[in-house]
């Protein structure tokens, strides 16, 4: 299914391939910066300029659509904030049925907010707190409570709009000019009481949300990663606001992070969310790559039958990404409940504390650590890191992005480093890194035979060493000669401090 | 399907999985090093010691098999030199057959010779020199005369009988030592009269080769592309032959490129071989990654209903890796088409002369540049890179892989950069990735809309530009819009010094 997401800036029409049930993907993408929004807030209406711009470009996404075989039923164009708010936004949607056949449907503001919600919730694990969605003409605010929406507000402080009105100039930001704006948006958001005190987390989604997470990942760390699951500090967002200031317009699309396209835009959107962060006392902004076209995605496609949200947002994901790649399901599921099994056996034993995280991580690792045998057998390790890397993963941040992969990378051979990922890692990550690596590489050896018949397998302390249990359905030939030759009970004795005993 | 080769020093299982006519790889592989050739050359016989450790594999193996559903007719076990060799072998075959249930095969030294020979000709673009093959207990040499196998001959030399004939110490090599293995080698070799004057390319084959292949790369180049196509030259196989003789036999293996197990014969390969290119006067030795195991799986199985052999090498590799990941081939055969003739048209216009070589390049990135699309939309030209880079598209050397990864990394946008493959680029090599990614990216969003509605492409010079003439089924909106959105006019008139002109 296409979904064409009318913004009032940029235009883009998204192309979802999906399996309802087992995975979805983004398959395809057009863009084109429209600016439907030109001059609307002094007219009140879309200029004839920006509608022929439009009709235009819908008139290519509905040849794309023809093309790529989409029909009107799984075709949806939604229009938001500029053209709901222009006069003659109802007789656009008329003129792009008529020239291109496309339904325009002009999303109200609390729908625009409810989407953007279900793409928030859907894509990272707020429970409870707040999710901002900032577009070109506006700004929704969604009170989350329980994974529900409880309030949904719409206000009038969109990036493009901030700047017509308040940051027209070409050259660095006047002094002036920030005051106003800061004033203008803090009292725009005043009226919301729940603001304040309504959770320690907040949720942002949009594109220029995206790129000032880009560009503040780009100043802290080396690896690239991706913003998914990023949190922008109060701190790193007065460092941009303070850069961008400094810059003339024309070079604020040259920050590492920031896309040209949106240079002239992206200073007022950062006001916005600094406006934020102060008045509901929030630690950061955690970034999701979501947005409106994946909340009309979801709520409409993939999760139509039901409540649309995922009953657990990582699993989810953690089994999208696998069912793209595995074509073994089976064996990567029996190498996680190993894993799972020798993990707890471990910890009951007190052999080892856990970090907080450090199960669900090794679950994980566990289903994806195959991923790279779709590119070769050979170096399959450093291929499944690469893939791991690669995806979005939403519900985990860029740590755990980065440890999953790496102890997938490790879990054939090798002492565990953590490399490349040591600028994300925190203090103790390094033994999270060795414990998770040699247990996988146990599970994995175990279930070589990809037949599932080591049923159970447990780790127990004896003496000063540890004894592998095992409870199989079958041979232990394979399984035994696996673990001996490449169970590597080096790694193992220096990681646990104990001699690993098999059979 | 399994393949089980009972080499003299190093046993290995490898997995096939294919479907005919179609695509195949490797998706499994199982390494023992049995050393079941070891005291052979002294006693003539395999050893008690020795042939406990190849049942106990084979035991493994065999489950291994039985826990994938691999039957007694879909697996291969073939032994080689050592078991051929003894004087036990048969009884050895006997004995594995009663402990594991496996048929172990004893290949005559002429079919060891010919299954080498398919892996060769099909991973290769030879058609008129030789093919080596070097094992532990023999080396096989192969003459092919257009594309067939005229003369197969097989010698002891092998990297372990050498070893424990002439080069038993642990310490650095002796002059002494060397000399006397260099004139056994020759004297073995001396009865090949068609040796010299056989055509001037080597192909070869074996673990050996393939390290002393990495090890000369690492020596060379930054970029980490595999070996497939590298040419050893005759002064990068002396100054290997020059660190290795000084070196401890426990440390040659520690030679980057060298693997650890295969140190303490690897001198006595690298003498083999110099033996060979000496005699022959060839200009260095190909390596391809395939071997005994794939000209099995070749002449057995995937090509078994003919003649086993590709018609084109090239080809064949290309659509196999495209066919692994590309869920459109109509999409990406149509892009190759119109690129083909935009780039013919673009010569025969006399604006360009293309160096040898380069349509074959442009027809391969054409094909695969879409591969990206399996991780993501997102930077897929990006991954398109990587998973050209990671695959051993045989039939291509590393400079020719490393350019259809570039210029599928290219196929979006950006100015065309050799960046990290610039060590392996020739002369000129820069203009032709300039050409051929300007010539890939116009293709590919003519054909934006994936419904082959563009059928013909061609350039023509006009006044100080070049028309794009097109012939079309359908409305030409999308195509057009693609182009003068995407298609990078400046790029183009950079590289072609003349304006393109559309429509």
């Amino acid at each position: 299914v296409a979904v064409i997401d009318l913004g009032s800036n940029s235009w883009r029409l998204v192309v979802f391939t999906f399996v309802p049930g087992n995975w979805w993907k983004r398959t395809d993408e057009l863009y084109e910066t429209v600016r439907i929004g030109e001059g609307l807030e002094s007219s009140g209406r879309l200029s004839d300029e920006a509608m022929r711009r439009g009709l235009e470009t819908l008139g290519v996404f509905a040849r794309f659509c023809a093309a790529n075989g989409l029909g009107p039923d799984r075709v949806h164009a939604i229009a938001t904030s500029a053209i709901r708010d222009a006069a003659n936004g109802e007789e656009f949607a008329r003129a792009a049925r008529a020239a291109t056949g496309l339904r325009v449907e002009i999303l109200s503001a609390e729908d625009e907010a409810r989407y953007g919600y279900i793409a928030a919730v859907n894509t990272s694990t707020l429970v409870d707190g707040v999710v901002l969605e900032l577009g070109g003409g506006s700004m929704q605010l969604i009170a989350v409570a329980n994974r529900r929406a409880t309030q949904l507000c719409s206000f009038p402080i969109g990036a493009v709009r901030l700047t017509e009105h308040f940051l027209p100039g070409e050259g660095p930001a006047k002094k002036k000019e920030l005051e106003r704006a800061r004033s203008y948006i803090r009292g725009s958001l005043g009226a919301v009481s729940w603001l304040t005190g309504s959770g320690d987390r907040l949720v942002g989604i949009g594109g220029a949300v995206r790129n000032l997470a880009a560009a503040a990942q780009r100043a802290s760390e080396q690896i690239d990663i991706g913003v998914q699951g990023f949190v922008i500090t109060p701190d790193a967002l007065a460092n941009l606001i303070g850069t961008l200031t400094s810059l003339p317009v024309a070079e604020r699309g040259e920050v590492p992070g920031i896309k040209p396209g949106r240079g002239d835009i992206i200073l007022a959107a950062a006001l916005a969310i600094e406006a934020v962060l102060e008045l509901g006392g929030f630690d950061g902004i955690e970034v999701t790559e979501a947005g409106l076209r994946e909340g009309i995605f979801l709520a409409r496609e993939l999760l139509a039958d039901g409540t649309p949200l995922f009953d657990n947002v990582r699993e989810a994901a953690v089994r999208n990404l696998a069912i793209q790649y595995e074509s073994d399901m089976a064996h990567v599921e029996h190498v996680a409940r190993l894993s799972l099994q020798m993990f707890d056996s471990l910890v009951e034993g007190g052999l080892f504390e856990p970090k907080p995280g450090e199960r669900e991580l090794l679950w994980a690792a566990s289903m994806l650590h195959d991923v790279g045998m779709t590119i070769s057998y050979d170096d399959h390790h450093k291929h499944s890191r690469y893939l791991i890397v690669s995806a979005e993963l939403p519900g985990f941040d860029p740590r755990e992005r980065a440890l999953i992969a790496q102890i997938s990378r490790y879990h054939r051979k090798g002492a565990p480093k953590l490399g490349e990922i040591a600028a994300l890692a925190r203090e103790g990550d390094e033994d999270l890194l060795d414990r998770c690596s040699v247990i996988l590489r146990l599970a994995e050896h175990l279930e070589r035979g990809r037949d599932q018949s080591v049923r159970q397998a447990r780790l127990r302390a004896n003496g000063k060493g540890v004894d592998l249990h095992l409870d199989a359905s079958g041979d232990l030939t394979l399984p035994q000669w696996s673990v001996e030759r490449y169970g590597d009970s080096e790694v193992f004795e220096r990681v646990f401090g104990r001699r690993l005993l098999i059979g």
